[in-house]
């Protein structure tokens, strides 16, 4: 589903690390984003295509004439790549990724390294987009920081300390693979009943094919009507919310046991990681009246906290730009001379 | 049940950060342990008595007179106590606790303090643990290391650089809280179907009665034999053991079940932290062999991880020893001024 993300970032941002001008892309399996950014987060131009659907070298490819075109001159100090997880940023490999089809151990950063002709970093989207809303978002300055975004899939970031929290292999923060339900459907990538399979855009979706092909959509409701006509679009999470907002039973259901299982898995990660505050991003934020107070009510009910030590849940701000402005702070960490961000983007980690 | 870890503490520890003498307690629901330790988490002298039970005054009093014997000149730089958690150890609070009846919003620190007359401080004794096992134990320069201690509850703590990991809140690492089973029992703070529910000993203690009660378990089992004659003892994990030990296939499924559902937990932890390695104490670890077989076979099926990834998943090394060699380690770093821990211990938290 589109990211119909009703908010936008704030005008005023933390001032800049640096004003380095740094060259960030965000990956994603619909576009292809690029932006001449500084290493404040501030993205000074942008361009967006369709993601090539023929593999890395075409996707390379394509990202290459878009530097031609933000960046004639080659100023960029740095380049950096928002892409979909589970990917290891220290090695600059995408592992693997259902968004990108037949995308398996991909060496991008290093394909567009070479490309560009000077050195590229790479690293998970959703974590990147949490370091994005802790220094220009909607979680400034909340020590630790979680950040899902809530989307086709759900993935994840930490920010502890202001830096973000890779773990041992660049995979901490896949928080759509948090295990809630030994009974729950299957995601793709075959996990039983983890967030994802639950309460993704595709999860939704998943849910309502089933139902239409089992009757369970009674003739005549909303979602009967949107779906089932000759020619209608598969059902997906828009679909659903639209029947929702017409008082669809079912699309209410469907949103309320989302936002149960969500719920859940901000227990476990609250149980985990005790952070100050959640912001949640994505897609599905533009349906957060329809499953965000079950999410509060499973919260509520399920999580180790106390009413004075209660962790903050955010709607995100940055909307689209999240991964790109996310790529440029931590492009600007590395040129400021963080001691932690050459060191990752440097040191082997097995 | 007793904690009958085999494994005993390697006889080579690293270089301590400090050999100023600290004062270090473990208290727990049965025993009250203290030693005199040096910062670098050698125990020097130790005392253990069962855990008063009249309520803090009365554990204050018996801390008080052990360190009149452990530590009579008043040397001791700094004195540290590990507790079983929720609690707040920037406040110094036991928050709550079903392993002390009663105790809700406790000043323990500051009691104690007040007592010896010199500061005192408190954290979870897991915590603490995982400090232990990160410097001194099986754990050893891990990052991040995730500890867990099955016992009575489940307990958890997080080291990252070497360091203690609090949260915001000092509420980080509650891993026993971790949600697994929507239709999971309760446990005993009310969580259903957190991990706590599904694979403590008081859940296979639990699950035992239940068995009892509805006719579960066979006569002439050996479950039955140990658990039904007038006068046994109410079953718990230890005679679980036992009973599996002689075959009893009851027992052993609860174990291989109690074994699953820890390997889901472990796959959501690796989800969320993408530890280096993951160790395991407390008493549970005495009947390893009858669930670690199930724990590593539901991780493989449900953890994201890659073969050259993996999460190394240890035996604890400490034992009993762990929370107050972890106690000494934190007293240790507060001492040497670890930028870290005074404030810690003495900034606000919220």
């Amino acid at each position: 589903m589109p990211d119909h993300n009703a908010a936008q970032a704030p005008a005023a941002r933390p001032d800049p690390a640096s004003a380095a001008p740094v060259l960030v892309y965000d990956l994603g399996g619909t576009w292809l984003r690029a932006a001449l950014a500084d290493g404040g987060g501030r993205l000074l131009a942008q361009l967006r295509q369709p993601t090539p659907q023929e593999g890395p070298a075409a996707v390379v490819a394509a990202m290459a004439a878009m530097a031609g075109k933000l960046d004639p001159d080659g100023r960029a100090l740095a380049v950096g790549i928002a892409a979909p997880g589970p990917l290891d940023p220290v090695a600059g490999l995408v592992l693997q990724t259902p968004h990108l089809k037949g995308w398996r151990d991909v060496p991008l950063a290093a394909l567009l390294g070479a490309a560009l002709e000077r050195p590229a970093h790479l690293h998970n989207d959703a974590t990147l987009a949490a370091l994005g809303e802790s220094r220009a978002g909607a979680g400034l300055a909340a020590d630790p920081l979680v950040y899902l975004t809530l989307s086709t899939g759900i993935g994840g970031g930490i920010v502890i300390g202001g830096r973000l929290f890779d773990g041992r292999h660049g995979l901490a923060g896949e928080l759509g693979h948090i295990l809630l339900d030994p009974t729950g459907p299957d995601c793709v990538l075959g996990h039983r009943g983890c967030l994802e399979s639950l309460a993704s855009g595709t999860a939704l979706a998943r849910r309502a094919r089933a139902a239409l092909a089992t009757g369970g959509i009674a003739p005549g409701t909303p979602m009967a009507e949107l779906a089932t006509p000759a020619g209608a679009r598969p059902p997906d999470a828009p679909m659903l919310a639209e029947a929702a907002r017409r008082g669809d039973a079912w699309a209410l259901a469907a949103f309320r046991d989302a936002g149960d299982a969500l719920g859940r898995g901000l227990a476990s990660i609250i149980a985990t990681v005790d952070p100050q505050t959640i912001v949640l991003g994505g897609g599905l934020t533009g349906a957060w009246d329809l499953w965000a107070p079950a999410m509060a009510q499973s919260l509520a009910a399920t999580a180790v906290t106390w009413p004075d030590r209660a962790c903050a849940i955010h709607r995100a701000a940055l909307g689209d730009d999240a991964g790109l402005v996310g790529a440029a702070l931590w492009m600007g960490d590395l040129l400021a001379g963080d001691p932690a961000a050459p060191q990752r983007a440097a040191s082997p980690s097995r």
